[in-house]
């Protein structure tokens, strides 16, 4: 029987960890750049940290920790007996494996607040596990890359975002993604003006269909939610949402009018969008999006989102916003935090179908030595030494061949691991090499091989 | 109530990140250099992966992870009411957390066999998890470095491993290493002349404590464990085994003329010490210690392990071995193995002590443009992204001052984060820059500012 792994989960191979890290490392440069600093957490934290904090939903979807040892030895026999999974659990299990990042970062903040200097900017990379349903795209192991500041309500950070986001996409040759981004506080605004806050997310939820099902559509969705026909004509503008964004700017503002927290979104938004037009984006757009609300409960202020250069049909590769209370769980009141997040496997997969891994290093050497005669050996390991050191990646295929049969499973490995160079004799410092893309063979000193094949 | 982390488990500051990652940088670098790819496996395997693996202690000392949803509803009712933990672990939990990386390659190797061009020089670096009872330096979550070749019996391999940890530890500044290096071949030898192999372990056990004791202490002790005085006068070599590592292998030479696996051992140790003679070292020392028997059941060929220098007192820092039949327990015959472990932790702990880690650059910007006036933030924020885009790291302190204690916050922002350079003032293009080490003032444009400060 072939060994499995659970499903949700991912082996990666050396070509796909090269990938992959070379995502992680165009992040953490950039996160690093704009003065965030690297921590990193458990994998599992206590179990009390974690619940309660992701819904009900989330709690069923966090991975537990069997207690070690005769765990069952604390269980209530009657609870057993009734086998009440849910009620069971808190007996059995104490630890439970990292969700997300956030609440990790949170615990972090509170425990540590006395060596921290805030305002403190944190950036973590790192795997969450969820015990969701797997499908394309979705995994039950995955990693998050986060970057925060907590302890400042200055709207420099929220541009700050917009440039970061910007970086590491023109970085990754991702050009053409567009950054949405919306306030919280206009969606309260809009809210107050329409009438009802309740309607909120049904009044965002039939604006965004607008490209769709257009305006008529839109109105007939609000009306049967029970938005009444008043309120959505105060509204009307957003019907016609175009232009600028200095446009939508003017528009929301007028509408506004009646909503201090609306007004005060907009001239919050106003502030990024400015600023961000005085400093220029490499490659990215940044387009406010009014009915962008992801995490309504949970934002405060900005609210991001980016979206894939469209020629790729991709969901968002980016996301985040601020959150005025996110170490207040812990007991830590008042210290207002604004974060973004990359989405590591849909970048990876939206990277491959541009193909922009092509310039990325695949783990392999630069220059194979043959092993066909023992007696060859030291001389050549003597080379690969000298070359390592000057950090060219070379190897001596490790069995030395006693046939003809032997000999060419060491050209198959030079093929199938796609070697460029190969040196296949060394006699008094003169090696012959062999270039397998255009089959050229010369022979050469030490010196001269660095340099063909570097 | 303040939050907490399960024992066993750290947070790491952004410092001990940066000191970590330098280690992990160093390693990992190493490993491609000498032809390893790097490879990725779940957290968790399937527990009839892990299980069985490693021995009853092993088993009890995995974490498990509970099964999802209503987890009790298969569990057998007796067993429940019987509170037999053992036996309801397999019905509620088929998860568990990895627990060395040896087995999940192994299972790797297996599984993906097809995609492998053989033989197949792999590293890995990820945490592994154990729940051992956490003591100084022993903790629940911690890291391995991993580094084996599978589908090879060449000794080049052994050859080239002992190269590698003087690469990894020359470059990391720790000079003074001890490579000690065994042959499992070699103890088999000594048992097979003292007659007794299930003497071997008492045998070693004593003939390491000959520093301690002396050769009387030994040989008392031998006689104790029932090992016989005529057995001991075969092997009494070993109670004078000073001098070369090429004096040991003639006085192993003489001593196993009646073993033949023993002679073979010999003949291979004999390889790898004369093969590092001619390629010479650049900081360790090759330590032939026939009383060097880590992991004796597992091993089959050379076994090593590395001691920190001797001015710091620590347990080995690395260690490997070749085993011949590493994915036999997946059903993947004839595939013999060979690697090594570097031990993060300890690593890091020696650093620390021979302050090793002066060099590297902690995560903090080069510059900080300080916020005392609004007015001349959008000068300040063009600075830092042309410095940015220069690879400067540089931060504006996010929230204006508006009263001296405010300005007083961002000088003491400066000091707690040991920043060398800070802006006070824009004016026109120019700048004015503190260097806090000396106190010094100076005004200066964007250029020359970015000369003094790299």
């Amino acid at each position: 029987m072939k060994p499995s792994i659970p499903k949700g989960t991912r082996d990666f191979s050396s070509t796909e960890v090269a990938k992959r890290n070379y995502i992680f490392n165009v992040i953490k440069h950039s996160f690093e750049n704009f003065g965030f600093q690297p921590i990193e957490t458990p994998s599992f934290e206590n179990s009390s940290t974690l619940m309660g904090k992701y819904g009900e939903e989330g709690d069923r979807l966090i991975f537990k920790i069997l207690n070690s040892g005769d765990y069952l030895n604390k269980a209530d026999e009657i609870l057993l007996s009734e086998k009440n999974s849910q009620k069971v659990t808190a007996q059995i299990s104490e630890k439970a494996l990292r969700y997300d990042l956030t609440v990790p970062f949170a615990r972090y903040v509170v425990q540590h607040q006395n060596d921290i200097t805030f305002p403190f900017k944190r950036y973590q990379i790192q795997p969450v596990w969820r015990a969701d349903r797997p499908q394309k795209g979705r995994f039950r192991e995955f990693y998050q890359c986060d970057a925060d500041v907590v302890g400042s309500t200055s709207l420099l950070q929220e541009i700050e975002f917009v440039q970061l986001y910007d970086t590491v996409f023109s970085k990754l040759g991702l050009h053409g993604t567009t950054i949405k981004i919306n306030n919280r506080k206009i969606l309260s605004g809009i809210a107050e003006v329409i009438g009802a806050s309740d309607k909120l997310i049904d009044f965002t939820v039939a604006l965004d269909k607008l490209d769709k099902i257009g305006k008529e559509g839109v109105v007939k969705e609000m009306l049967e939610k029970g938005i009444s026909e008043n309120a959505i004509e105060k509204v009307a503008p957003l019907f016609s949402f175009s232009g600028t964004n200095q446009d939508k700017l003017n528009d929301l503002e007028a509408m506004l009018q009646a909503s201090e927290e609306g007004l005060k979104g907009v001239e919050e938004l106003r502030t990024v969008v400015n600023m961000i037009q005085e400093l220029g984006l490499a490659s990215a757009t940044l387009v406010l999006d009014v009915t962008l609300a992801r995490g309504l409960n949970y934002y405060t202020g900005a609210i991001y989102e980016v979206a894939a250069p469209k020629e790729v049909k991709m969901g968002s590769i980016g996301g985040g916003g601020r959150y005025d209370d996110l170490t207040g769980i812990f007991g830590l009141k008042d210290v207002s935090g604004v974060g973004i997040s990359f989405g590591l496997d849909r970048i990876y997969l939206v990277m491959e179908e541009l193909n922009l891994f092509e310039t990325v290093e695949l783990p392999k050497p630069r220059v194979l030595f043959l092993n066909f005669e023992a007696s060859e050996n030291l001389s050549k390991i003597k080379a690969i030494k000298n070359l390592r050191e000057n950090n060219i990646k070379s190897e001596l295929y490790p069995d030395t061949a006693t046939s003809n049969k032997q000999q060419k499973k060491q050209w198959k490995y030079v093929s199938s691991r796609g070697i460029e160079f190969v040196v296949t004799d060394v006699e008094n410092d003169v090696f012959v090499l062999k270039n397998m893309i255009n089959g050229e063979q010369t022979t050469c000193s030490l010196a001269e091989l660095k340099k063909i094949i570097s």
